[in-house]
């Protein structure tokens, strides 16, 4: 006998890519980073040769407790840093010097998901804030990965690239989904919409409201259609029927 | 007569949404969301009563000048920072105290550009780092935009979910196209790849390389697919030819 759980297909081990910092300056930015890609469910942080050595206490403030889920490696050369892996993107501004196909974020991502998904480990180079990738770093890659940004100031901040890279991550995935944030169970339905507008209407035609008679038709409509439009909950219907009810026969009123 | 600019339809105007800030405590957070703000090609920056006043040194300095190009409005209430806007959306994380739409970034922002596009002035709230937006600052917008993060650790920076947006924004509107990074116009073209094919297996034949016969055909064409899959230049051709020339015949072999 088996159990339940164990006759079920092993799930697909999905790897996801590395992100290699290559000499980061700044402390702060690692940790923007290791909290980004742990905000997006990455888990394979890589560091090479942080100028400010290993660990980093302005890193470990900027990550905010991101580093209880992820722990960088520490590697002294990018060669080594990436010599597991069998598909690079190097992150880079505008450049011309290679030939290399020149992915945005979204095409690079879903290729790297297409990747992760055949077994292929596969990483994403990010340089250091001040000058980048060097020539010969980003000649090793497989193509170049950069974003669509304003000609005019083009200059990202390393921990803004990696959080739109991880948020394209979990994006193409589907990872996360928002799906137990959508609407409550609690919206009225249509019986209790249409009496709603029956309610209204009944009263509208008693005060008067229609006129001239052919019009009627479409101002019923018009007045249906924006009363569908909010998503009415039960407790807002009953509310609203309260609403009508105190307008047409208010208790400061006299009724004729 | 008219010159010919001037005959030309006049451009649509697209009024990008607002990015408002509420009551943001940290100066690094305000500079690190303008400078994603201009990065992406935004110019409208709404400040509700930042906690340290304005101007801020601090969001100076993370703003990376990127304040050369964006000049924030400060105000002192909500109310006051969303007067003019008709279509507004509240960043928040899960939540369910409400009965509003919860939206994904993708669809918000897609919204918010059609909105853009139809002359309807539109806005994106961000609530303070510590506690968010509060219940009636998000009980007076449209829908609920939220991002799908890893449900573990999903505190977000502030400055992160204004890229994110930004980004998006960027992206929805194709704005700042990748085509001049996009390959050079030095690829050899077919005719030169062939010539290379050709010219391989014309020396691989002379040394009897292809073996069985029979698979022969298949052997070529697998050979010809490596050889297209790198998109070479018309150099990387002459180089690849010069290559098989130096194997075959090199000055220090003795040919037969």
């Amino acid at each position: 006998m088996t159990s339940h759980a164990s006759a079920d297909p092993a799930p697909v081990a999905l790897r996801a890519p590395a992100f290699i910092l290559v000499r980061p300056q700044l402390g702060e930015n690692i940790g923007a980073a290791a909290r980004a890609m742990v905000n997006f469910g990455l888990d394979d942080l890589r560091i090479v040769a942080p100028r400010d050595g290993w660990p980093n206490e302005r890193a470990i403030a900027a990550a905010s407790r991101a580093f209880d889920f992820i722990t960088p490696r520490i590697f002294p050369t990018l060669d080594d840093a990436m010599a597991d892996l069998a598909l690079v993107y190097a992150t880079t501004g505008r450049r011309r010097e290679f030939v290399k196909e020149v992915l945005g974020p979204r095409p690079a991502i879903s290729r790297l998901e297409g990747a992760s998904r055949s077994g292929i480990a596969a990483g994403i180079l990010f340089g250091p804030e001040r000058a980048g990738l060097e020539t010969d770093e980003i000649a090793s890659c497989q193509a170049l990965l950069t974003l669509p940004v304003n000609p005019e100031f083009p200059s990202l901040n390393l921990g803004q690239i990696v959080v739109i890279l991880a948020y394209e991550w979990a994006q193409t995935g589907g990872r996360f989904s928002l799906g137990d944030v959508a609407f409550p169970q609690i919206l009225a339905n249509q019986a209790e919409l249409a009496g709603l507008f029956d309610h209204l209407e009944a009263e509208l035609n008693e005060s008067g409201f229609f006129h001239p008679p052919e019009k009627t038709p479409a101002m019923i409509r018009n007045i249906r259609a924006s009363l569908a439009r909010p998503g009415f909950t039960e407790q807002e219907v009953r509310t609203w029927r309260g609403i009508i009810k105190a307008l047409a026969h208010g208790r400061g009123r006299k009724n004729s």
